[in-house]
């Protein structure tokens, strides 16, 4: 897969040659002090531009050799962000015809749209099309990349207020671009805050404007047990309140393309089923879901053993005493009994290749102080750490079961690396060069070090999200291709519905920039990029995300009055 | 019309009085105490309820005996926002009949669609229908009555996450309505900072939510002048940049109802045109504007002669010179020339009763140190303090020439307030005190004194917000009426896109209840609401608006974990 995507990417660059070479009047775009006159974020892998204006047409629409419906409505999603509510009434016909765009053209090579760790997000963006006069044209192998390519052309567009009409400046246009790695996340904490759907959803748009593309869903901890488990209904006791709970049918509506229906109708195969099918395709066609739709992943976690106090609420057996509540009674076969159904309900939901088992912070303390645990850790012949140990990998194995590969918390690697299944991958976030020690023993990482990529750390500036690397002091291509990617974790301690916006933006986008752009189009001094990033940060409140002034900490307050581009 | 209301009243409490005996179990509501459990914000007039659940079946509808698109688009936004993103898939029809609700009846009776000061806010709605079984029945003299009506009605429903159902509690309902005072505003400034379209519109959905009736939009100041104003079109190059600006076609979107072409069509009479005027009635149905169709009256403001300083980016004569830029140019025919202009394009505008003139804060030191000036003044005999009365009172004229009311901020008053118009309303900021002098002298009012009611002052919390009392030292009854309301400023100098909705909420929730209850209604002391009004900012993230916790000041962050109903 990644092989696939570097030939493409070569077949690409020299496509993009060649296209400057035949538009003449293009520029092409090689590092980051030449590219301040475009305003793309992330910056692309590769960009050239020229300098006529476009003006897009009244009734400016798809055609597309794809019926994908994810496709269509994402089109209208991004033509009614590119509108910013703005009144567009300009008579487009009396537009100099050969600068009118009357629509875009988008060819997806592949009609399967499962969308999965891997899935090629690659797109290619010409404005206006060599071959298509009057249209602008994008190529994709997969519809989640010409998502990416439509996120692209609707940076490429404003709203002229003199004109009232939607121009795109500085064509003709060629982009050709792909993701440096292919997992981009951001986390959130459902537990120590609940986020009401309409929030979940909001951040769900926000990360595609900014090309991140797994929301890693912290959704339990000890202080709350916000979602539905049908295997073990009393579990969400634990939430916060009744109206502070997400049921099961809400997660899947987040998460995942209803296919259950498929399997029941392809086991018959008679003419009323046949038409039944038929209807039922075109009913699951529409409600691929929320997350799906714009190609984000939902990377779902159960910390365990730790961080899991709220599980006793519903079953009190789960604690090791009513006095002593967590970790999760490592002595009691129930536990593993509900990890067990918690997993298989997750494996209905959460179609993600992998999930995510925690495994940070234990305290095991209350193993060693209840008598009955540490009774049973000596019949056993287990220390704490063992029993540490022998909890993680169980619970390895239960996912495994379902069909998931794993992701655990950087502890886990550092305990006892060399135990862990080999289809973990290991999620950095106490510091820096944890990723070079799990690359160098062959297990897979994603880098969350907490110093630079922890949202909640109100201190930590933009610049230090954008300059974090991910693959420092790993120089091995082999190794490398083992960093997943990254992501930005937005505990949930001190935010909840009310400031989650601001406090992820603009520093997620930093992060963003890093995870996407290839390394060495990345800007050396975060102040090179300044500019375009506060353009992208005014585009997001344009489009009603609340993303915070550059200058400052995180999620700070404007200074002074002044114009949006400047604070 | 004030008296109107008044014995439509009595009339609804003598209905109220017989709803309770009738139902038999329903409980009224009388004081603060009592309402405990009735979660509505802003506390109605008259409340009665009892113990009874009622579910909304799955196609839950309208009926009516008005065929308004404002109330039909109102109440499938209304629907929209209780089912909170929630995915509602019970089989209703497995409920017991008799508990469900299957639509709500909505009567009724003025057809006239204007909204103005004054407009008739009244309500009554009772679930179920005494008269037509399972409905609930609203019945409002107009549709903006209709729609608190439906606001009162979202706040009794509620998702239930355990049957998946929108249900009512505490039925049978009585709920008899309608505002203390006619003019209960929110002042959003769109010159410190350019406030995007989306997040003016979301502003205004917001309020409706909290039944506040009147956008004062502070559109200009010193630091940017964002509005296209038509007459004089070089206004606009003050904005911050091209992006920053509204086109007058926006503002007209934001703000009213297009009845423009009703006039043309109304001279005309033909067949041809009949069918043309049915086409184009459809087609203006249709294009109300966002904040009328939310029952919003927009009052736009031009702060002068200060506050103007961006007005001569344009127009640099509008300067007493390059060095010292305000307040506007009294000597120079040509400022009065743009006041009438822009006051000429805001009638084809902004429709509501009032326009803002401001008149705060003006330093008239550039008038005496400028030779030009000093000189004009001179041969006038007057003074700086002339002057400015001069001025104030020429633009009054203008104003009332454009067939607008004045407000003033209260300098006008402070200073000359025996030469104002006397359709006059006087804008309190400075202190308190005020509006019962501004009564005393015959003059309106409205009530916004900084230590109180500015949004921007973050170290006041919301229970300085609600125990702000506009008839304060106010008790002649005639007087009383003198004070339309109260308005709560968010001034946008440390304000943008991306904090302004949690710097607005949940305190101006705190002085909406304040303007809209029944004086005798409001909490002593506002610890006896602090559980409803928390209830009421989980509702507002719920819905997606960013209101923040009621614990600090304001914007605070949640400090710690917890439930939103805690915060």
């Amino acid at each position: 897969m990644g092989e696939m995507v570097v030939s493409e990417s070569l077949l690409y660059a020299a496509v993009a040659v060649a296209a400057v070479v035949v538009l003449g009047n293009a520029l092409a775009v090689s590092s980051a002090s030449e590219s301040s006159k475009v305003k793309i974020w992330p910056m692309p892998a590769s960009v050239s531009y020229g300098n006529a204006h476009l003006y897009l047409a009244t009734d400016f629409g798809l055609s597309s050799n794809s019926e994908s419906l994810i496709l269509k409505e994402a089109f209208d999603g991004m033509l009614a962000a590119i509108k910013l509510d703005h009144v567009i009434d300009a008579n487009s016909s009396a537009f100099n015809r050969s600068s009118l765009l009357q629509g875009l053209h988008i060819v997806v090579s592949s009609p399967n749209e499962q969308l999965q760790y891997g899935t090629d997000e690659s797109y290619k963006l010409m404005v206006p099309s060599p071959e298509k006069p009057g249209y602008a044209h994008l190529e994709a192998k997969t519809v989640y990349g010409a998502l990416h390519g439509l996120q692209t052309f609707s940076q490429l567009c404003y709203f002229s207020i003199t004109r009232r009409v939607l121009e795109v400046r500085m064509s003709p246009w060629t982009v050709i671009d792909q993701p440096r790695f292919p997992y981009r996340g951001l986390l959130i904490d459902t537990s120590r805050h609940y986020l009401p759907l309409t929030v979940i959803k909001k951040v769900i748009d926000s990360m595609s404007y900014a090309k991140l593309n797994v929301l890693h869903w912290h959704i339990v901890d000890t202080q709350s047990f916000p979602l539905e488990i049908r295997s073990y209904p009393k579990l969400w006791n634990g939430a916060y309140s009744s109206s502070e709970r997400y049921s099961a049918a809400d997660a899947a509506e987040v998460v995942r393309h209803a296919v259950i229906f498929f399997f029941c109708l392809y086991s018959n195969d008679n003419l009323l089923f046949r038409a039944l099918q038929f209807f039922l395709i075109c009913l699951l066609k529409s409600i691929h879901s929320y997350a799906q739709k714009r190609g984000i992943n939902v990377l779902a976690e159960i910390d365990v053993p730790g961080h899991a106090l709220s599980w006793g609420v519903g079953y009190p057996s789960l604690w090791p005493s009513k006095d002593c509540q967590q970790p999760l009674d490592v002595s009691n076969e129930f536990t593993f009994k509900v990890v067990d159904g918690i997993l298989s309900d997750f494996s209905k939901i959460f179609n993600f290749k992998f999930v995510h088992l925690g495994g940070d912070e234990v305290d095991t303390t209350c193993w060693t102080t209840t008598p009955r645990i540490s009774n049973w850790l000596k019949r056993h012949r287990m220390n704490e750490s063992q029993a540490y140990q022998y909890f993680v990998l169980r619970a390895q194995n239960i996912a495994l079961s379902h069909g998931y590969e794993i992701v655990n918390w950087e502890e886990t690697f550092n305990n006892f690396g060399s135990k862990l299944s080999r289809k973990t991958v290991v999620h950095n976030w106490l510091g820096g060069g944890v990723a070079q020690r799990v690359v160098e023993s062959g297990l897979r990482c994603i880098v969350s070090n907490q110093d630079k990529w922890y949202l909640d750390h109100l201190d930590t500036p933009w610049q230090e999200f954008y300059i974090n690397e991910p693959l420092t002091n790993i120089t091995n291509s082999k190794q490398q291709k083992l960093v997943l990617g990254g992501e930005v974790c937005m505990w949930g301690e001190t935010i909840d519905g009310s400031d989650i916006e601001q406090t992820i933006w603009p520093r997620a986008a930093a992060a963003a920039e890093r995870l996407w752009t290839p390394y060495d189009k990345l800007a050396k001094n975060p102040r090179e990029v300044t500019g375009r990033l506060a353009h992208f940060r005014c585009l997001l409140n344009q489009r009603g995300i609340d993303a915070a002034p550059l200058a400052g900490s995180g999620r700070a307050a404007p200074l002074d009055p002044g114009s949006c581009y400047e604070q």
